[in-house]
């Protein structure tokens, strides 16, 4: 079995992904933001590059039971209902709705992914549900792609950690798996900030562009070790919550 | 200023680049090899993408003078004088000569980051005196990147740490140098590796495939910290030792 590190989508070819499960990682903030909607009663999560997709698919579903949210470099979209922040997505919000979602990075990853045997949607909020869901397909000999969103192009410390510990958990106590180095340097990341996920997330330049943006808050509920039990998993173009 | 790591030069862009003094690292083997060569008298290395490049080349420049060497798939090219192992590259074969050198990963970034104020070859075996130059550059003002060249478009822990390394030198000392997650997370990698740079190639996995290729006698040179003071420039075309 192998489980692999990726940084960046960009240069995904089918191969890096077939047959294999993806978990498709943007800690700050598209991953985290899908597991609070959908552990929060959202029908769907469905990813679009540009808000434009988002508003054309969102008036050929009808407006009553779909939400726009997104953002478009960190602020939220004119005319859209939820930015994103994961905050925003209560159950007051999106029970029950579809949302369609506009993010750059961890949308162009989710799409990025498409071709592999399953996609699921990872982060530190839904850390054990889908370490567990990850370790199985490991143990059932399944090969595993860990895909680090980044930010614009290039390599993200956030996604990295998070990376890191789902390589640590789902390595521990099997033998025979099989790593790149991707996945060495991930576990050596989050080694090293341990339990301070709120001061990796501090540490990082997209953490410290969302602190001056006036979203330091959303850096706590990104740092919510296990906050919502769902395993997100992409198919036929949405995001829905397994097992529902 | 500035001191950002990327990983991978498959994306770069000229906005990248421009202004800034760019480091090329292929630890494994390229950039090792090309100190060797002009530490030990090569005239000139210049890199190509494709043997059939190389070939055309020499016979332009008539074959006296000339040596081919590289690299295609870690083996050496049937016809060529030299491999890509930097042990090969000695006084009594390269004196004098401009070797022409075929490598997949470090040709690449060498010829993605043309465009830049100026392009050095990093490696450990010329540490000391290309992080001089660098530090120098940092503090005169220049923003510095340094490039790993990663192996088949993806992140290796060999240029990693080796990355690292070069960002600790450079900072230190030095405040209001501004880095990306990418060269924080270097650091860490250097920093958990300390002197055991031996250990580090051969716990990376282009390493153990150098290893079971029979070149694991490349990985002790390769991790030979500071045998070769040179610090070799890419300008005009070709690679020369800077003040020569």
């Amino acid at each position: 079995m192998r489980l692999d590190v990726y940084f960046g989508y960009q240069q995904l070819i089918p191969a890096d992904v077939a047959g294999r499960v993806v978990a498709v990682i943007d800690v700050l903030r598209a991953s985290t933001t899908i597991a609070a909607a959908l552990a929060n009663g959202a029908r769907a999560v469905v990813p679009f590059l540009t808000s434009d997709e988002a508003v054309a698919q969102s008036k050929q579903l009808g407006r009553a039971d779909v939400l726009l949210a997104g953002e478009q470099k960190m602020l939220p979209i004119p005319g859209f209902d939820l930015g994103n922040s994961p905050g925003e997505f209560s159950p007051e919000k999106v029970a029950g709705k579809t949302v369609l979602l506009t993010t750059t990075n961890g949308s162009g990853a989710v799409l990025a992914a498409q071709g592999a045997r399953d996609i699921v949607v990872a982060s530190y909020v839904n850390f054990s549900a889908v370490s567990a869901m990850l370790r199985t397909a490991v143990r059932s000999g399944t090969d595993v792609l860990i895909l680090c969103s980044g930010h614009e192009r290039r390599f993200t410390l956030e996604d990295a950690g998070c990376a890191g510990r789902y390589v640590r958990a789902i390595q521990k106590g099997l033998n025979g798996v099989a790593t790149n180095d991707g996945a060495t340097a991930c576990a050596l990341i989050d080694r090293k900030y341990g339990e301070n996920i709120a001061k990796l997330l501090q540490n990082s330049q997209h953490g410290q562009a969302l602190i001056s943006a006036g979203f330091g808050d959303d850096l706590a509920l990104c740092a919510g070790l296990d906050s919502f039990a769902v395993v997100p998993v992409y198919s036929d173009r949405q995001i829905v919550t397994l097992g529902t």
